[in-house]
């Protein structure tokens, strides 16, 4: 049994890159040759052309209505992933005598908590059991934070732990920074809760190689002067994202990507539709008497399911890597610092990709029980 | 008449992002939707997947091949492009009562002396004229040069001003750093007389939003280990090139630009080639009544042909440029700073449409004259 579909394509259940919707594909293939009549391909249109001024403006616009961001903040489009933003933010962000915090919930806040200590000092005001995998989020409330903290950073999906905020701490008065690579888009969002959010391109957003960065401008205005002008906010929101080449592909993928969840319902449809998904494959694991949740069942990630085998048998969870792979369900491994099985459905996956995972470990169980 | 081409496209003189060879994009075209059988597209797919370890790997060795670059140099494909690098390059190289120097030769100079000055003492060691348009190189030797500098940045190849070093200067025991973003891959290059070489994308390589960094790996391990780790070139040569998720489709892309340069016969073929067009073109300009090429002959740049009407006659350039675009030629227009005119004839643009442009200034300057 194999269950490829178009174009022989698998389900792709890697954590990113991931898999991008089909219909935008499609578009970005038909047009790469000559785009909108404009005799040339996306990649080789100057950034300040006219063909290319319309697909950023629509890109800012569109990612504007879905998250209902309003003018007090600036939307960026910069290059580097969440990693530079990692080193980006509290240079832009940190204040002498203001201690940084952070919730540590796994491995991507560690790398975060690691670049903030280069800049500043940072006080990590709560953390999951790393002994447990982190498998469960800390519990938070106000009185932890302090409001002078120059910032506040989170993770909103940790998608190597397959934890989710189901909802932001609420953390006083220092702005809210979140790195929200792995679920943007997914749900609804306040983004008045939050200082600054950004997220690397490569799972709910288009190809990798790009950040996008949402700030309040005063936060970005506040930043010291005497950063190397790139490092500067302020710089890109000046440039209008254009203050050097932006990654310009990368823009118009994401634009795409942008116009097909407003044309799904916006966010409350996205939401709708992840929650199906991911019901559906927790509901099969709680049957499943072969593989379980790793994961606290309140915090729970929509977007990446990580599971294991029954007493973590590592050889079965290799035959079920090996033989999904060959039933045309790629990418099932754990990230390589925790082994195990993990499924990432992002925004892209449709359900028939989730229901034939389901079916396919349904079978795996009968043969191997 | 209309000079449009092959799928309706034009010829498209952009100095960046530019044209791209049309065998590369009919291939990414082609793959766009499942590339060698994956059943994914090279954007959704994992960075450390067996098939991105190939287009990682095959980038790689093409590009040590075709510019012959010997174990002592890292090759990096990072995000950021060259803009990036200008601040990046001093945060790794400077060091302490070593002031930085540089050779000023224009706008893109000037952008990197501003960025070297926000990390350190810079001394400009010599300057083209700005008055006279950065038209004419300036001389230097060696003796201009401080041995103990922490570096000494160069630009290779000036796209406004149109000016192109012929050799590349000698200045001693400083290591030389070269901004090559508009002429990398056009000629042949002694890589052993520069300390880092780094190149933006959008003009030679592929598509914008990554940077190729050549740096000599002693120089990347004096770097100071409290930087963010981020912009530690150590970091990204320890992670070889995935210190964090590369920007994976421009990698591909950029493999396929360097198969076609060694299949065309590497940059032996692609010097001759360009030699040829920008002949063709600074011949059609000498002989011209109507315009003609602003830089000094000895400094003329290959890459960028930078011309005006005579008289600077801002109507008839406007004229030319409207008229070129309906026939097809387009992006004639000069840079915003300085206006005028420029063609830009990268390693892509083939000879063709150097020469479909020398057949439009013929006739423009019959009906014109």
């Amino acid at each position: 049994m194999k269950y490829t579909t178009k174009h022989d394509r698998v389900w792709n259940f890697s954590a990113g890159p991931a898999n991008l919707p089909l219909s935008v594909l499609e578009k970005v293939q038909s047009d790469l040759l000559n785009y909108g009549g404009s005799g040339m391909s996306v990649m080789e249109m100057s950034h300040r052309c006219k063909s290319f001024d319309a697909i950023l403006e629509n890109a800012e616009s569109r990612l504007r209505k879905i998250l209902n961001i309003s003018d007090d903040y600036a939307v960026l489009f910069l290059q580097g992933g969440a990693s530079m933003q990692f080193a980006m933010a509290p240079m832009n962000l940190y204040r002498e005598g203001h201690p940084m915090e952070a919730i540590h919930t796994g491995y991507w806040t560690q790398k975060a908590i690691q670049e903030m200590k280069t800049i500043g000092e940072v006080k990590v005001v709560a953390s999951a059991d790393a002994e447990q995998g982190f498998r469960k989020l800390p519990e938070v409330n106000e009185s932890m934070f302090n409001p002078d903290a120059s910032f506040v950073h989170i993770c909103s999906n940790n998608t190597i732990a397959g934890t989710q905020w189901q909802s932001f701490p609420k953390v006083g008065k220092a702005p809210l920074v979140a790195d929200m690579s792995s679920d943007i888009l997914s749900r609804r969002l306040n983004i008045e809760e939050f200082g600054l959010i950004y997220a690397g391109a490569q799972k709910n957003i288009g190809p990798a190689g790009m950040a996008i960065v949402i700030i309040r401008k005063d936060l970005a205005e506040q930043a010291n002067k005497s950063l190397p002008t790139y490092f500067q906010y302020a710089s890109h929101i000046e440039g209008g994202s254009r203050f050097h080449t932006p990654p310009t592909f990368a823009i118009y993928v994401a634009g795409l990507v942008f116009d097909w969840i407003d044309e799904l319902g916006g966010l409350e449809a996205m939401e709708k539709l992840n929650q199906e998904k991911a019901n559906l494959l927790y509901g099969a694991l709680e049957e499943s008497s072969l593989f379980y949740s790793t994961v606290e069942k309140t915090d729970r990630s929509l977007m990446n399911v990580v599971f294991r085998a029954e007493g973590n048998n590592e050889a079965l969870e290799a035959k079920l890597i090996s033989e999904a792979t060959a039933a045309g369900l790629t990418d099932l491994k754990g990230h390589r610092s925790v082994g195990g099985l993990r499924a990432s459905i992002y925004n892209a996956m449709p359900i028939e990709g989730v229901q034939a995972l389901v079916e396919f470990l349904r079978e795996f169980e009968k043969k191997n029980h």
